[in-house]
């Protein structure tokens, strides 16, 4: 990170004995001590416009953009110049979960070869983080939207499921891994900043007025 | 290498309890156990055509031309059309040394930042290796979403305003135009096809909950 000019690394639960102890690499120190822990990938990328998960599978059953290292690295540079962006990395052994995904607003993948493309995690990060600085040249964006944040986006998808929930949705057609379905759905609507204020009121307003039915029942 | 296909590591008077008992990442194992051998450089770069050395250092009292990666990769696959072509790494501590510098025919650099330049040497092949199979050709997105058709989007759209107006939102907040302003909202979302199925069902849900809710109330 540090070689490429990458200064924020944050970490999710991370293993405390291996991060406290990690000997950093020369001149990362730093880095290193100014990491943040967070407890969930959610608050870790509460603040970022764009969520971007990195995986060396092709084709799990994708519910996701899947996008080759070079072009995603430039549309991340073109967000960049507007917000912060999350580059997420899962664990050596396993990757990302399901779970983890769900955050994403869509994959990225550095083209191995066939024969072996599980990488090192320190290599794919370095490979990666080389990609984005590669040409120097950060893009300017020209008048570009401001897109809702990943904490907006996760109170849509919580509000949303509420409503659903309230709807009677879930009893009549019930969704394996719901949550992660609707925050993937809600992810790909590719929110701009202000539309985010608008859907979480609407939103918000169903729920109440289900909230109040439920309450003029029970109080019968 | 092996995560990149190459296949052919050359090693130069290694360390050698540290060399045999190196734990092969996932996939590599072959490769290190068909490892060649060398006492020298000299030995080792023998049937190549092109020897390029690595740095980390700008202005070493330079001897050698020097370039950076990525116009260095390129040169490098042109070479690999005709001949071997081998890429020197020098030791994670002191990289290459002046003699074995002195048998290469230029050296290249990675883009990293001043203030650290001194990079892991296995980060440092993942980078190079990288830039020499990245095709340059920046493929578009893979596979076109299908977005939805107009028509979809005015079902959502219709639907939408019946959720609003069902749940009271309008009442509390009027919106002036507020069919053509949702209308808008809607096309914002630049929904693919089959998210816009997803949602006209979450919303047809609320409103058939909200009118049964309603017509309880005018029963009683």
């Amino acid at each position: 990170m540090s070689n490429f000019g990458f200064l924020h690394l944050r970490v999710v639960n991370p293993y405390e004995a291996a991060f406290r102890e990690a000997r950093s690499a020369v001149g990362a120190a730093e880095l290193l001590a100014n990491a943040e822990e967070y407890r969930t990938v959610a608050e870790a990328v509460a603040d970022c416009t764009l969520v971007v998960g990195t995986t060396a599978v092709r084709h799990r059953e994708l519910q996701h953009p899947l996008r080759q290292l070079e072009y995603g690295a430039r549309l991340i540079r073109k967000k960049l110049a507007a917000g912060k962006v999350a580059l997420l990395f899962g664990s050596e052994k396993f990757g990302l979960s399901n779970a983890a995904l769900s955050h994403c607003h869509w994959l990225m993948r550095i083209p191995t070869c066939e024969s072996n493309i599980s990488m090192n995690l320190g290599q794919a990060v370095a490979v990666c983080l080389y990609e984005l600085i590669r040409d120097g040249k950060t893009e300017r964006a020209t008048g570009k939207v401001e897109r809702a944040t990943a904490e907006e986006l996760e109170r849509i998808t919580m509000m949303l499921l509420e409503a659903m929930r309230g709807s009677g949705y879930l009893e009549r057609r019930p969704i394996a891994d719901v949550e992660e379905r609707m925050r993937r759905l809600v992810r790909r609507l590719n929110l701009p900043a202000r539309d985010g204020v608008v859907w979480l009121g609407i939103l918000r307003q169903i729920v109440w007025k289900q909230r109040s039915g439920r309450s003029a029942d029970s109080a019968r």
